[in-house]
């Protein structure tokens, strides 16, 4: 997903523990939090991509806004995640 | 809280080492971070049950909105969290 | 910076695994990820600290928005932050 330039970047933190419902009944599994930094119009094309590599039925993706940011990082992001000319 | 349906999933992320103010001094401990996903509806009642369970005076208990997600994730927190005939 | 009261509390969630964009091609490294809670008005003086001690040249300094908390916990932030008569 980085490679394709959907998200600047990408952090994992793992592993977590879940406990959740599903089909009725309490599941609980070790899982991987996958935080990823990208620009709210890129947000579609990135959930699209996750939901093909993932193996959930209904993966968790979900995003949260940044209010704030340093200049350069969020230049950064903007320009990690820019389409390249044929993409 | 899950099993309660004041959340539809939780994750654990442990342990992390938290730096923070209380009693006039800087206090270190090593904690869990424990994120959890509902519907804003029920933040009220899920903040009290933590309340409840934490050993805390003044547990940290936050939430951040989320501003986009997959329809079906979005639709499982809602019909997770909604509450049973009798609660 | 809690020291300085730039932040209430700091939790360390470490090691991740970052995967990144920099210099033209996509970096990897372990990192750890710094979760600083504090008031919206001290975020600019927090984000300058945060520079001066990184040893990035465009560190991930970000800030999202919290949207509700229990009334002691948000009390805790507004008292724990606030700049001392000096500083």
């Amino acid at each position: 997903m980085v490679e394709r330039r959907l998200a600047a970047g990408a952090q994992i933190v793992a592993p977590i523990e879940s406990t959740y419902w599903w089909a009725g009944e309490i599941q609980r599994s070790s899982e991987w939090l996958l935080l990823m930094t990208t620009a709210s119009e890129r947000f579609e094309d990135l959930a699209r991509c996750v939901r093909e590599l993932h193996s959930y039925e209904v993966p968790q993706i979900i995003a949260s806004a940044l209010v704030a940011g340093t200049t350069d990082y969020l230049e950064w992001i903007r320009r990690e995640t820019a389409p390249r000319s044929g993409e």
